[in-house]
């Protein structure tokens, strides 16, 4: 292979058609792929590569590496190539792409050493580089790059303008976005098509630099990541005109073509000027500083009084802050709600861990994504049902093996006063279905405490669930709650049915069982507390043991508590009646006890379910 | 009461006390709510009420109406009070605020009827506003202007700037957007505070016109919205800089003062001047045009021959189109995958009623909340995955009792090649936690073809799922499968044990039923293709029958079709045993038979588990 090191710019055409080739070679083996929107990025990510990334390719986990992201991951072809070209994977391995067993998957993810996050979503890739640019000024303050590249297509969602407004805000100078504007969508032209001026404008309305730059004139390309690189102060965004399927006559600029493989490679390969072998030796970091550390200390989990009334979401706080104080790798982020979800107390005491993202909870999970990339362990917080914007960010991270602790207060009708737009009712069916996730939903302070500090050696996706009220304090602060586990809160061997709930509903189990043993029935009561692995040791011995099970949650009936306990006998080695009580009419305005009441999930209606169950 | 007709602006500022003083009034009364949000655009609403809102308070469906959305739901307390000072609420019902069984829920819905979409998760009614005026330019073709009422922190939500590129490009003349710049957000001040100019820069980057007004100051706010009427060819976003609190010496402008009731508000209300019985005759509409529409036909679903290949998402194309064909009111939308979803054989036959969201799923839900607020009967489509991306979106229009219709294609691993990223692996458990969703799932071309044409009466939220591929066409032309049903594939007196699929593994069940034959064990197979409501008769005959189950589903193991059947089981009526058949590692490229074999849904998995259910 020929080796092009720091190659001047006029050299750089020559590995710009290589990629193309390798793009265009990969997509035939594979019989399927991006390769045309890989063609119009192709001498962008060439000079890039040559010329001005600095990254160690042999150790991926270098903190002093720039990033490259493809936020247009369908143009994995492309990234592909360029870890050909660097030597990074072999030629058979590029031929691998796409098939079973392959890390070279459709769309990127960390199933291959050198990327960090999974793409393939559109709008998620700059969102996280402007979280990895904050990483790198506010965390590790090492001077790193981020080179994000991005489609025009994306620039239509709504997320790449939340990272627009960070970025400029923030002003992000090691970010630099490259937008490979070749006019064409998947099923047509874009709004603005070549239009790069109308693209300019809106950018550097938000505090950003930028270029327009002819995406195929190496020496441009050059010029102006020289500048992106020059540029102090502020974000540089280089906005090049290309054309998608660049090279290949047969795609060039034509409609139609996208998302499919070439319908003569070979042709287009031998127009490409056919398989070169030039080889990349990609420049290292010039730093070789550690990455910043804060201090970290003794965990002293916050304690509490049992027979106090304390909110969950306050020990969350107050145990985020404790955890602060003994992890120094522990950041926290919230949009723009920290004085409702508690994380006010981490932020005031570890203000440059804290990280407010302002009211854009997608550009939040990706802040939390791209620290958790650079070994940061971050806790993000906001209303349980404003989670759910950032569904399909949290999604992405989960196929990213992002490691994410999430805390969604306000859960439930429990709420009271501010009606059904500010509840979580579907948190947990959100959360339970997401690969690999840790469900967590903490009754009193003590227990939520636990769980919060639990949660930072928790891998993957982790949920915990807070409540706005206060709820009495029932659990002693030396009590502990292990991922996976419950409580029995009343058992006895005359128990005649078993009573489920978790977070508010546990109170309420526990006014139910008084009752219903002033009326001769023996209720045991479980505290389900990590609905996500479940418990079903516990259940299974309370299903045998009673054979009537009253399942209560303060969530819509699909997809919550009441399923993960039906989960736990399918199966069929226990079978009990079940009584799913869950929320089942829209709610309104009430106080907290009047919608626990009108949505049948209080004390009164556990009592009359458990009745008819042991009487029927 | 006095009565205000058209009033000029230097007496709007009585009116603008008036609305504060209610604001007060039923936040005091009600022990909560955001009175200091709403005492900020008191001015911006008194002036529009009385002088420039065109709406007809008794027939709150006049199609000429303009349209008035608060996005920044939680000042319902300034939206009521003026419903009180237009005539519309009386002073008895504005005190009931956030009472139980009030109409005037703690942040606004539909079940006022001078409210038309839900609010109260930020950065959603401007988008909604920007698909109303979408409405009235393309659909109804009727004059009536639409006003939202957006708070300054929410311009940090990525939608936000969905709807500004919308309405920008679109050139949507009859929008404004009243943007109450009060500096404050819930924990502080905002990234812009009072920089007006830094959000005129960036609105007017996107093709619109601005205007920055002192927001207290009523002559000035009046020249704005003539200005903003007049103004052809762009919408309008008045950029006005106010005071939270204003009025209210106690809370003017001082931060921790969000969400809370006032804590002296006998005093703020003398402060204010005291009660007022200002009564508003708001102008109705100049025009009475009847809304435009299209012509409506008969409907001939496609029809598949049994035998043939065809992939479901195909057949939703093709009936959507035939429903075009037969119904005027008919809309179709999607986030610019048409040639995947198959939503091009509507866009090619109507072009007037297909609207390119390009990829923004959040405006794309709006506009189709929008559309069914006039009546319209909206689909959407786009990958199932993305459609995660709108959760939030989804659930508010269930919070606002909105109809859509919406399909998600490229279900499950099935897609093979393109890996994760694409894959929809959580959307049944999403759809299902909808309040009053329904959730559908064919199997062939003919039940997806009858399935969209059932969703055009379905109320509520309505979610078909469909696969890339092609699959066998199993059912007949003329067979029916209504909402809530099931269809038995195999049933006989012997069988043993029970397959339940949907789509995809509908196949796969179909198969293993063939090799269990031949290992004589007979297997009922059922096609669950209503995810929700489920058939739970059919399932628990199969239960008592069999005693067996088998549950295959492509996606994850939580919250979809596997929950479903076991919650049919709940009562413990019948008590089967059940083996749930899911998606439980994390996929990567692989083809669509070597991704079901994989993920063990396949028949072999399904021979598997049916043999060891028997066996055991």
């Amino acid at each position: 292979m020929a080796t092009m090191l720091q190659a001047p710019p006029d050299q750089m055409q020559e590995l710009g058609q290589q990629l193309r080739v390798d793009a265009v070679r990969c997509s035939a083996a594979a019989g399927s792929g991006h390769p045309t929107s890989a063609l119009s990025a192709a001498d962008l990510m060439a000079v890039l590569l040559a010329r001005y990334l600095r990254y160690d390719m042999r150790n991926p986990h270098n903190p002093n590496n720039d990033h490259l992201i493809f936020s247009k991951g369908h143009a994995s072809p492309l990234l592909y190539a360029m870890l050909r070209a660097a030597g990074a994977i072999s030629d058979e391995e590029l031929l691998s792409y796409r098939r079973l067993g392959s890390r070279l998957e459709g769309h990127p993810t960390p199933r291959l050493p050198w990327v960090e996050v999974a793409t393939g979503s559109l709008g998620q890739g700059l969102p996280i580089g402007a979280g990895l640019a904050m990483t790198g000024a506010r965390l590790d303050r090492l001077p790193y790059h981020v080179w994000v590249l991005c489609g025009d297509s994306e620039l239509a969602e709504g997320s790449i303008w939340e990272a627009f407004e960070l970025a400029g805000y923030e002003r992000l100078e090691r970010l630099t976005a490259i937008i490979d504007v070749n006019r064409l969508g998947q099923r047509g032209p874009t709004r603005h098509q070549w239009d790069t001026e109308a693209y300019a404008r809106r950018i550097s309305a938000f505090g950003w630099h930028t270029i327009e730059v002819d995406g195929h004139d190496a020496a441009a390309i050059d010029r102006a990541y020289a500048e992106a690189l020059s540029t102090t102060g502020r974000p540089t965004a280089i906005i090049a005109r290309t054309i998608k399927g660049r090279g290949v006559s047969e795609v060039e600029d034509e409609e139609g073509m996208h998302g499919k493989p070439l319908s003569h490679p070979e042709a287009a390969i031998e127009q490409l000027g056919g398989v070169r072998n030039v080889s990349v030796a990609v420049s290292g970091p010039e730093s070789s500083s550690p990455p910043n550390t804060f201090p970290s200390g003794t965990l002293t989990i916050p304690r509490f009084e049992v027979g106090d009334k304390v909110a969950t979401r306050t020990a969350f706080g107050k145990a985020l802050a404790a955890i602060g104080a003994a992890r120094g790798d522990v950041v926290a982020l919230d949009g723009e709600v920290s004085d409702s979800t508690r994380t006010e107390f981490f932020a005031d005491e570890f203000p440059e861990r804290f990280f407010e993202a302002f009211i854009s909870e997608q550009q939040m999970i990706s802040m939390a994504i791209a620290m958790q990339v650079r070994g940061w362990k971050p806790y993000a917080a906001t209303f349980a049902a404003f989670l759910s914007r950032a569904y399909d960010f949290v999604r992405m991270a989960a196929i990213g093996r992002a490691n994410l602790r999430l805390c969604g207060s306000h859960a439930g009708v429990a709420i009271g006063q501010d009606g059904p737009s500010q509840m979580g009712l579907e948190d947990l069916a959100l959360f339970r279905a997401v690969h690999g996730s840790t469900v967590l939903y903490p009754c009193d302070a003590n227990q939520a405490a636990h769980l919060t500090a639990e949660m930072a050696d928790v891998d993957g996706i982790s949920y915990l669930r807070t409540t706005r009220g206060n709820t009495p304090v029932i659990y002693g602060p030396a009590e502990v709650f292990p991922v996976g586990g419950s409580r029995l809160l009343r058992s006895s061997s005359s128990d005649r049915v078993t009573i489920v709930g978790a977070g508010v509903t546990v109170h309420e189990a526990l006014k139910a069982a008084e009752e219903l043993a002033s009326r001769d029935i023996v209720a045991r009561v479980i505290d389900l507390y990590s609905v996500k692995p479940v418990d079903v040791a516990t259940l299974q011995t309370a299903a045998r043991d009673t054979g009537r099970i009253v399942t209560v949650e303060d969530h819509w009936p699909e997809g919550g508590l009441g399923d993960a306990v039906l989960s736990a006998f399918a199966d069929g080695s226990v079978q009990p009646r079940v009584r799913k009580l869950a929320v089942r009419s829209m709610p309104a305005s009430a106080k907290p006890e009047e919608q626990l009441h009108a949505a049948g999930i209080d004390a009164s209606a556990i009592v009359e379910a458990a009745t008819s169950l042991v009487h029927s």
